[in-house]
């Protein structure tokens, strides 16, 4: 059982994992460009928070490697458009952010550093941003697998795995660790629409484990938690207020009050650097409007009719209150979220 | 504003508009074969619980009217093969056995009449089941329309309209009989996966009649009612227990409980022919399973692996406590239902 490995630095490239062709073609896409990271971002050939947070990174360092600056000033202002380009590519996930500040932290740190010098500790600083990513999976994996007892059945909804970070995932890493720790675990995931994540993604790359996985229609999830088929439901998070208050993909929060509904664990999975201090609750978290024809025509068939509105916000909130526990790579946690102890 | 006509029987043939080819084909099909029928039914070229019931009446008619049968015997093995596999179809919906024991009545009820006269009166009794459905139709629209207020918003999910109906429907007669009425309606549809009705039939229905109708996927419901842009929600039926519990396109359930949860009214509004006074309560209701490529490859495109699982229950059950009220030809009713008034 070896998890996919989604995105990574090669030869001065980010190589991504196309997740727009999965599950039918397995193609790995070398991106040099920040424009064509930027274009990768937004059309979720590389998504999930924490994997857009390391590609982010990565974009600053194919900025500075490729800028053709001849001095300092100059090559700022190409940082700063690279980095400008890729924080307008989707608004909710936080890692986003988080990780531009990161590398902005850089450039003020070393105000004498010459361009060359510049480029070598973005590099350093994103390879770092990568290697914590790995590790705080698989942390989180860590401290999430003892709530999975062996024979369990976890519903999960989207993909917040190893697709969707740089390591094992965040909700699958749970899973992963567990399976690995000799129980055995069965997988429903909600197919999710409109992108189909946890059809396309969770199903594959849970599949490529070895691990059981049963697709479902979003809808049915109701029936599974009615009929006991689900001993806890776990997902990841794409922003996270200090209160506890949650953005992640559309239908978590309906999720959340089923789950609650039929007294079952409701967990959210994420890196620490998913919390946004910079809020108080998540009412402040911006949520992405996405293309309607994700919904009419996702498929390549026109699905519904010329005419008829289409409402596609990309995320939704669930209140701190149905989530029952968080775990993060420093443990299990409960809100309100305190910065000293979540850096 | 004019609903669409979905079913009608012209020239001694069953003409039905194909609902797989909404919303980007309008094709009516002729049907004069009952194995054609069968096949139109099974692959919901026409579905929908009274629709069916309508369609398997004339299915009847035409085994009678197609029947080289030279004496009574004959005839009538000729009819009751033509019943079974008509009956054989679907499980859930209970119109289709109701109707097809109605036209078992009229065998019954003949037993002097020759070939030629009960193929007559056969063909009476479907044409009255097809007149008392766009009837009921009327009522069930006449008797909801009270419920919505002018500028009401009004969630549905699945297609309970005229393409599920011989009439104006039984969900959607609620929201024509109020628009009729000079009221302002705004619809939001669920797309309702893993076939589309939502998107595909009602969007397309609604907007024939000019009605002003927004798509989403099943999983923003949850959005919808907590922002409260729903004033209630309003459903069909595929069967109804005389306790009021009521099997109706999966993600009916959960409708419900985020309904209740928001404190938005949840209505079923189905013709009385929809309960089912020989069983208790909604355990006893057969799901119908279908077919996994209806969520694997269901618009042509592979969105599931290969070697994962998949659940498609068409069905769930949602419990009576969940249901406001129930709207029928009879008028706003609650359970439990006793048969003297729901003959």
């Amino acid at each position: 059982m070896a998890p996919v490995r989604s995105i990574s630095w090669e030869n001065n490239r980010l190589r991504i994992l196309d997740q727009t062709l999965l599950p039918s073609k397995i193609v790995y896409l070398e991106i040099d460009r920040v424009s064509d990271l930027a274009e990768a971002i937004v059309h979720l050939r590389v998504r999930g928070a924490p994997a857009i947070g390391v590609a982010a990174a990565f974009g600053v360092v194919l900025a500075a490697l490729r800028s053709s600056a001849e001095n300092m000033p100059e090559f700022k202002q190409h940082l700063r458009h690279a980095a400008n380009l890729l924080a307008s590519t989707r608004p909710t996930a936080v890692n986003l952010f988080w990780a531009l500040d990161r590398m902005d932290g850089v450039v003020d740190a070393y105000p004498g550093a010459s361009i060359r010098e510049l480029a070598a500790l973005l590099e350093k600083e994103a390879a770092a941003i990568l290697e914590e990513d790995r590790n705080v999976c698989g942390r989180i994996g860590e401290h999430g697998a003892p709530l999975l007892r062996d024979g369990f059945s976890v519903l999960t909804h989207c993909n917040a795995g190893a697709l969707a970070t740089a390591g094992i995932g965040t909700a699958l890493a749970v899973i992963y660790k567990a399976v690995q720790s000799g129980k055995t675990i069965k997988v429903f995931a909600d197919e999710t629409r409109p992108l189909l994540q946890g059809a396309r993604l969770t199903a594959w790359e849970l599949g490529q484990a070895g691990i059981d996985v049963t697709v479902l229609c979003d809808s049915a999830a109701a029936v599974i938690l009615q009929q006991k088929k689900a001993d806890c439901v776990l997902v990841g998070a794409d922003r996270i207020a200090p209160n506890g208050d949650t953005a992640n993909k559309i239908g978590t929060y309906g999720l959340a009050i089923l789950a609650g509904r039929h007294d079952v664990p409701f967990y959210v999975a994420a890196p620490s650097s998913t919390i946004d201090f910079s809020i108080q609750s998540g009412r402040e978290i911006p949520i992405e409007q996405r293309d309607f024809r994700e919904i009419s025509s996702g498929f390549g068939v026109q699905t519904v009719p010329d005419g008829a509105g289409i409402y596609n916000p990309a995320f939704d909130v669930t209140p701190h209150n149905l989530i029952s526990a968080f775990i993060t790579e420093n443990g299990i946690q409960r809100p309100p979220f305190k910065k000293k102890n979540n850096p």
